[in-house]
């Protein structure tokens, strides 16, 4: 079967939950709309008012409860599965869920849900109270078959990254005094999708100068830019629904002493984690090499995130680059490095990667000059 | 407090849910990262693994959670609100809920969340075993004061039909044997970003061409248009965080008989919802002239979805345009009319308008072509 542009065999994946969610104790897996659901099973569907869940139990087939205008979508599958179809009646909509969760023999069974995706409204047809179901999260199941990346998911990263480089550098030149934060991101999404990405981007790309780039998750405003502004931009493409997310931080002609300086920390930070970066490695001891460099250089209150976040058909996803994470990396784990610095009310800079990590040791997908680009327009 | 372009009175907004949610026995709401967070609040938020919960409850200020590097949002805020942030270690995250729940005194009470947005992930943090809440749908308090657009609201809508259509008129020329549905939707995405909606569509663009167009939510895919093809487009743009979502159906080319027939149908279908549509008449009525329309020509097997739903700072919102909703069309209320016929391995039609209910009648923001139309290029 073919998803975008990869032959993947969906039936060697559900095997491989459904050996994952036996090691956990769990004795079935919930699906709603999302990543997983399509990593699993090939179907795409937006994450809407009409519920869509499918259930993964060991020795049977998947079974899938949509919505009737939805079920063309499964003329394609390839392998075995169950549907349960309902109408536009939202009061028909639990007897439906039930006769699934009956046929999926999930009756007094525990059954994981993904903590990030799954919501009240599907949640309240797994608990109509007519049958029992004790709900936990299945989080750890699904990260333990991501979170491994093969050669067809590492190269369409690779090319995500590809097409993020080569969009930013068409924008540039158009980084000028006068251009609004919103209408960089608008240029921004045009190369991107020119260059190739899907239509679906990952998120729409951050654009924070001034002041505004002190704030980490800033969305683009009005603000038009100035001279002497710190200009940080965060943005990602899309192939096969497989995601980059890079950040660099620029300057609208000269910039003070001290902003000059939190450009160069966070750039040493960012070496310092990729150099440490190898397999055996602790999640959590990636952060703390970034973390030392921007102490000694006594900017540690300013850098108020973690250093990184795993990366693949999720912007954010295992394994998570952080203070107090022991999971150690192995080849085939692909994530981000972006350790930052914001002084509230002046302005901030952060420098982000994607990596991969290999037997080899860490290969960086991205590779655009790391310091603060001063544009001198 | 300005959102995007326009000032928006948010403590008056505020006081209305509090008297929806009194009115409907609730002693509290608690929104996660979402529409309607952003519209009581006018604070936006990335929905991800760090959970976003605000509480509002009668006679107090606005509770937030929400992580440490987020905190310099709430900079602009003119109204009380009281915040607890949280750092990057989970495991200190449960703490920090409680403490948030006690200080809204929501103990042993009944609190409302929104069934689409509110995740088990957040839940997790409500539900701590701790506290005592009865968690319960909200939905209908939000959709009390959301339902009615004001005049700000209503400027915005009209302004994001503005955009879609002249963005489709810049890619109608586009439409040519062998362009794939992938690149028509990233060229529709870059001309409704060229022509002002913000970055942050509303959905990515529905391409779907040939036997593609018998599927109404079909992902544009790497299928090359051909002579003959029926298709589909369904996009929007947004203004302000308020959107526009149309449709309208094109043919490369003549094409047979039974297509033409469909065209018509639903086209008649449409006309006679918007006809019928006034203050006063139920959702349900609407639905039924749209049906009535294509049951008469012997179609209405193949109608399988709603006639609409509405339309805001959501794709998909309250009033359901669907049989068995008695809800009362008001002055206001903002709503889409998109009647479809699909035969499955051949094609479909489906023609989309977004609409306002006024006190003179129906207002429709759209005004292209409804026919089928042919490119004979």
């Amino acid at each position: 079967m073919v998803a975008g542009n990869f032959i993947v065999n969906f039936e060697d994946r559900q095997k491989k939950l459904v050996s994952a969610m036996q090691a956990k104790g769990l004795e079935g897996i919930a699906l709603n709309a999302g990543p997983s659901l399509t990593y699993l099973t090939g179907l795409h569907f937006h994450l809407s008012e009409r519920p869509v869940v499918a259930y993964f139990t060991p020795g049977s087939p998947p079974v899938i409860v949509l919505p009737e205008l939805e079920a063309g979508k499964l003329a394609g599958v390839t392998y075995p599965i169950q549907e349960f179809t309902y109408g536009e009646q939202p009061d028909t909509w639990g007897r439906v869920f039930n006769e699934a969760l009956l046929a999926a023999e999930l009756n007094g069974k525990k059954l994981g849900v993904e903590p990030r995706r799954m919501r009240f409204l599907e949640l309240s047809y797994l608990n109509t109270g007519k049958l029992k179901i004790n709900l936990v999260s299945g989080a750890e199941c699904l990260e333990e078959i991501r979170i491994y990346k093969d050669n067809t998911e590492i190269e369409a990263m690779q090319t995500a990254v590809k097409i993020a480089q080569d969009a930013i550098r068409a924008v540039i030149p158009l980084i000028k005094p006068g251009i609004t934060e919103r209408e960089l991101a608008a240029e921004l999404t045009i190369q991107l999708l020119r260059h190739g990405s899907d239509s679906q981007l990952p998120f729409t790309p951050i654009v924070a100068s001034g002041p505004n780039s002190a704030n980490p998750h800033a969305f683009p405003s009005d603000r038009g830019l100035q001279w002497g502004d710190m200009l940080i931009i965060d943005w990602g493409a899309s192939v096969g629904g497989y995601y980059s997310d890079l950040t660099r931080t620029f300057s609208l002609g000269e910039i003070d002493n001290e902003m000059s300086t939190i450009g160069q920390v966070v750039k040493d930070a960012n070496q310092a984690a990729r150099e440490i970066a190898a397999p055996g490695i602790a999640a959590q001891e990636i952060d703390r090499a970034a973390r030392q460099v921007i102490k000694t250089a006594g900017y540690d209150q300013y850098f108020i995130h973690r250093t990184g976040h795993g990366l693949g058909l999720e912007s954010h996803e295992p394994p998570y680059i952080r203070d107090g994470n022991p999971r150690l990396l192995e080849p085939g784990m692909t994530f981000t490095i972006e350790p930052g610095i914001y002084i509230p009310g002046r302005g901030g800079v952060r420098i982000e990667d994607d990596v991969v990590m290999t037997k080899k040791g860490l290969h960086s997908f991205s590779d655009l000059p790391r310091e603060v680009q001063l544009l001198d327009i």
